[in-house]
């Protein structure tokens, strides 16, 4: 069995992070050190991945990885925030599996890269299989997004496409392995919309990452906000394949319950939507008005028959 | 059941953080966003800390939670930073038991109010009882103690007592319960050197905390500074009641190997160990010479037979 300092050299820190990751101190000594940016608000958020909850046992590793990063960053997207550095607390079974460490590791790691993301810290213990990650980024004071300045008479508006996720997790608990498939890349590699999330700093009088299911967090918007709104649930953009995948209401479903899609729900002032499509146009991602908020209570526009929790894994979100 | 919502605000943010902390926006959005002080180097730290593995499953919910915080704010201490901030990661199994959080909470917030921590994040998920903790803090440029500095002709000095963690945890394992037992204390409740740490700035050349045991974590400190070091382990520091408790080969053994003692573990340059320990004195810890580095390798002056490493719980470091 690997010692902890093990693992975390070979695997995780063959190549550390310098002072061009705004780290002086890097893993390997008590505490990292890390340089924040002067003047910029520190925005934090940890999120645990457990197998058989919230991913397959049975996940490829590189997507445990990914994923494992992805939902952490996804919230730092949400607020505008850039990302900067992470945090990794690591549980695994006792067998070692080389080949497994080394696929999560890689999983992990390109996402990092791809959206300049030091990993500066971590640790390692023994038992079922979970993934904690902390993310640290940085937003100017006053210039992040939340999720209580929505009001009456603003948009809403999603990025990209909904019900990938929950469409990508059906495919693969019917046995669907080709993870090429547009839908399982949705489930297993999805994209936090950390560039998206900068791009509408400024424009966006809300802003939520859709984790849970559209409707369970336009509820936490609508609730942090003190307003209702009105859903066209009609006008929401399906991810690819889904009607093909679940079927005309599982594909409904999907869209309005399924989780896991890391797209952002935006509240939206009216005169801010050329700009804010112009700006995501050049991400190449769409942006689609799908509601209005108003001051009734609630969500009209869809008929809610209580409230369908997204469970993330084994999941009845999807029909 | 209770929702994760549920849980973390009414047991673990009934009173969140505010600007005093450096909160600018506390939990329940996205990310919280935090005010680091201008100039200050911010270090960051996690320990996961799993029943069964790092503390025994019937340990009281309070010391589950006080022990859980503590010893990743004790890599503070070693650092010489100040405590600002943490995340929780909680995994709980499934059956709720109000009685047990609630208890858990107060241990964990005791120890943020006594160290000037605020809790600005989390979450909650099931499975095996495990406590994953983040901790920031802030250090001048420059002045932060690292494993690395220690140089031939440093004298090595640790504060407090030894052994105490390891006889804490023999003695429960007996089925000793008088929590009000020193060496109970010690393990259940043990303290982060915070102050200490603070205190030691710019005096130390090394540092680390023994929470692997002093002979494991003097090795961590060596190796990082390329050096070694002649002990004398007949000056070690014994916690009170250790010998009566273990024995004097018992005690002997805890004071070398046992862990989670959370003391600090320094290289002192001759001419300022005087001023190191009147700095102490004010904190009423005791500062005790127990060695000197040198330039051999490894450690002289003890017989080491073979590494014996620290196994947390069950232990085979205390006989």
């Amino acid at each position: 069995m690997h010692s902890e300092f093990e693992l975390i050299t070979r695997f995780f820190t063959p190549d550390p992070p310098g002072a061009e990751a705004g780290v002086t101190l890097g893993v390997g000594d008590d505490c990292t050190l890390l340089v924040p940016t002067p003047g910029q608000r520190l925005a934090v958020s940890v999120d645990t991945s457990v197998a058989g909850i919230h991913f397959p046992e049975d996940a490829p590793a590189a997507a445990v990885g990914h994923r494992a990063l992805a939902v952490s960053l996804s919230d730092l997207a949400a607020m505008g925030a850039r990302a900067r550095w992470c945090l990794m607390s690591l549980t695994l079974p006792a067998a070692d599996d080389d080949a497994w460490l080394a696929d999560f590791a890689r999983g992990f790691h390109a996402l990092c890269d791809t959206t300049g993301t030091a990993l500066v810290g971590g640790d390692v213990t023994r038992g079922t299989l979970s993934i904690g990650v902390t993310v640290m980024g940085e937003v100017p004071p006053g210039q992040a997004m939340v999720r209580r300045g929505a009001r009456p008479g603003d948009l809403l508006a999603v990025t990209g496409a909904l019900g990938g996720g929950a469409g990508g997790l059906a495919l693969w608990r019917r046995g669907e392995r080709d993870t090429g498939h547009p839908l399982l890349k949705r489930y297993l590699h999805p994209l936090p919309r950390l560039e998206a999330g900068l791009a509408l700093r400024g424009l966006a009088s809300a802003a939520i990452d859709i984790s849970d299911g559209l409707l369970a967090d336009l509820g936490h918007v609508l609730e942090a906000s003190g307003v209702g709104a009105e859903l066209m649930p009609d006008r929401l953009p399906m991810a690819a394949g889904l009607v093909t995948a679940l079927g005309e209401e599982g594909a409904r479903q999907a869209g309005l319950h399924g989780g896991d899609d890391y797209e952002l729900l935006l509240g939206l002032p009216p005169e801010h939507l050329d700009e804010a499509r112009a700006r995501l146009a050049a991400l190449a991602l769409p942006l689609t008005v799908i509601g209005r908020v108003n001051d009734q209570p609630g969500v009209q526009g869809v008929a809610v028959t209580g409230e369908r929790g997204w469970q993330h894994f084994p999941g009845e979100g999807v029909p």
